[in-house]
């Protein structure tokens, strides 16, 4: 837009006359002076009309409307700036009327207060005016930023990042919850992750990275589950158990770290505390059931996997005594864990296999892969599966594998933990699963 | 790996005694003597064996056999050095038997060379042996310096990355080349786009970019088209149609240069030119096709597109005339393009749309969109699509939006035509088409 500047520049430029653009975000009349507020990716400026020609091109201006002014930048008087708001000092007195882009239609919700106080069918079902909701745009913003961090804290390491499909011929994870697909005629199925792909790729560049989408056809409708996400996976030859925890540990710090500092004041309005990045605890899974049954009560010893509430105790005993958010759970049974996954030598029952919990919950597992050819394929059949579905994966191992590992951590996951979110469709634009793509399912139906 | 050093840190640790480990390249045994080449994820190092101890370990191992070494690492001599590979003047003499991480079986084929002679059926039926080859692999390395240019140049626009989702309700752009997922019982499709997700968008962030996967279930095999590709999208607000292209010039430009100046040494193993940057053209279709007409002798004057030969053709008057392998092509028939698309207003038969040819091909392209609710709404209709599957998308426009635009790349056609590959499949990792899913489909159609 021809010398439009942005919301954030006119800090710097007090006194001068200027164009911008954005959507009205609250319009405030007093007769003869009227107020909106003018949104932008920048930021949020109050825009002052006083003039009788300019409050009449406010007055009735419907919320969302998209607007150009070009009036004057003034430093509020000191009675009436707002320091706590970034924009809070200055403000632009109109000296033209506001010239109308796009005029929005009446919106079927208030829109105008710091929160939108809206169900979460609601939220979803007007996806496209709840997300230009400052506080709920910026759960994005930390989106953005935990995938860069992520992307970072991999390159650092020397991984390369790959593409891998999301289209393949068989359930790659011999699961049933997957989306069936019409190939051209033949039958495929939508990834459930990248694991094999990535795994094919420790040959070709040993450490590599991708963040790809997995599908998961989940029957049930829980807070902490989406049919389509994100992960953000590394794989890493020449690796073996202890040296991939210390890898997987650095890599989510990392990552955190680079998403708290790019998203401080987005933390602080969300009413988050500082991360606590204390060295983080390793614990077998036994031995963290010994503590949950001894510190908290609750005797979960030899219970096969961590239930929700084993999750947010063993995290508050970690951060009570190691100072740490993070806690690394390892050697799940191995009957539990994906079939590459390798057994414990000292106690096949037990597997090289990690979750890290964060905050109360998981967001990140791995393992400690098999790599010898004849053992994954004994891990293969054992679990009734047919290695004439693996061929393409069994052939890198078939030629060459190192010792080699990975982990994936849920970019949703993450997100929603970040921020404290109550369920994770709030971490995800377009969220969907068993009720809804865009629209209720139902409601689709009945369009058909 | 304890200890491991990396075959690219040789260079500084002459004289001394180090650990390595890798993939064998080529085995040449002498009787007293052997050779072979250590790869690793820094490079190619020789290794050579000249005790009877350590020659019998090295004589009869198989190529891509993944093996540990110890040894001392030393200068090759003057007579015996290749300066033009980068670890040429350094070599490792082993001081103990080789250790054999993993064995690889007998290779199908001669893995041996820099150059696999393989067709591209072979080539992907093992894909995961032919990605080690050095040169195949470093397709990939350009293929990830091409993701982070694009994302460093959109980041530099102060764009959000987004992530959108790929399964929708409806066949998004209203093609018939669409794949039909399952979804809980109910018909859903792979989306042909990020499209209308990205433009939904703008009202958010008002500049957003993304990297999302994009199906078409095209009926043809050529050697251009894959039915899973990887689009690099970008969507701007608040922008007309010359700033769009100068936007749009920019963007492209800044990713070319990024992943040329990140891989020299491989575009100069492929022997590929450097890319001129000359300022890129602007054309009308139509002057696009008066220039074709009077300098290449072929009326294709009136034409609704531009065809193959025209692309050359009009790339190669662009090197010769403005030092640019870019040419921009504006003012295709809005006929020929998606709904969302605005006409010219001084010519509705027109479009503001535009495609970026690069070295004889089209590797981008993109649009002013209409903007407007009730012309869109018309838009849709007048193409006998219903404005009901396109519900969530036109909330958007309901309720504000500004003039927009935007363009999307096709990751693997520009990794393809920046390394002068004969076939887009070659840089694809895993690629899908009418006839594969990293098997042929008609054998694994067998195999049901």
């Amino acid at each position: 837009m021809q010398n439009r500047i942005l919301t954030s520049e006119t800090l710097n430029k007090i006194g001068e006359q200027a164009i911008l653009c954005g959507w009205i975000e609250r319009v405030r009349s007093h007769g003869k002076i009227a107020f909106f507020d003018l949104r932008d990716m920048t930021g949020v400026l109050q825009v002052v009309a006083a003039s009788p020609e300019t409050v009449a091109s406010v007055e009735n201006l419907s919320v969302q409307t998209v607007v150009k002014i070009e009036g004057i930048i003034k430093e509020r008087g000191e009675r009436y700036s707002n320091p706590i708001i970034p924009l809070g000092t200055v403000e632009v007195e109109i000296t033209k009327p506001v010239e109308i882009i796009s005029l929005a239609s009446e919106m079927p919700f208030d829109m105008g207060g710091n929160e939108l106080n809206l169900q979460l069918p609601t939220l979803l079902d007007f996806r496209t005016l709840t997300l230009r909701n400052r506080k709920i745009a910026n759960i994005f913003k930390v989106q953005a930023a935990i995938l860069k961090g992520f992307r970072s804290a991999a390159e650092n390491l020397g991984a390369t990042e790959i593409v891998v499909p999301t289209i393949s011929a068989s359930a790659t994870e011999g699961g049933a919850e997957v989306f069936p697909v019409n190939y051209y005629g033949y039958p495929a199925y939508l990834t459930q992750s990248p694991q094999l792909y990535k795994q094919m790729m420790v040959p070709v560049f040993e450490r590599v990275y991708t963040i790809a989408h997995a599908y998961r056809a989940e029957p049930s409708v829980t807070t902490r589950h989406l049919s389509e996400n994100t992960q953000m996976d590394m794989e890493v030859g020449f690796v073996e158990f202890p040296e991939l925890l210390d890898i997987l540990e650095q890599v989510i710090t990392d990552t955190l770290k680079f998403a708290q500092d790019a998203s401080k004041d987005i933390l602080h309005e969300y009413q988050i505390p500082e991360i606590s990045f204390g060295k983080i605890p390793r614990l077998k899974l036994s031995e963290a059931q010994e503590i949950i049954t001894k510190e908290y009560g609750r005797d979960v010893r030899g219970e096969k996997d961590m239930g929700p509430q084993d999750e947010v105790d063993i995290c508050s005993w970690a951060l009570k005594n190691h100072g740490s958010d993070l806690v690394t759970i390892t050697h799940f049974p191995t009957k539990k864990r994906a079939f590459y996954t390798m057994p414990d030598p000292t106690n096949p029952e037990l597997s090289l296999s990690f979750d890290v919990l964060f905050r109360g919950v998981e967001i990140s597992s791995g393992s400690q892969r098999i790599h010898e050819y004849q053992k994954l394929m004994d891990a293969i059949t054992s679990r009734g599966m047919s290695p004439e579905n693996f061929k393409l994966y069994l052939q890198a191992f078939e030629y060459g594998m190192p010792q080699e590992g990975g982990f994936s951590f849920g970019l949703e996951r993450i997100t929603m933990h970040m921020l404290n979110l109550a369920n994770v469709r709030e971490a995800s634009l377009f969220p969907r699963d068993m009720e809804r793509i865009d629209e209720r399912l139902s409601i689709l139906a009945q369009k058909k």
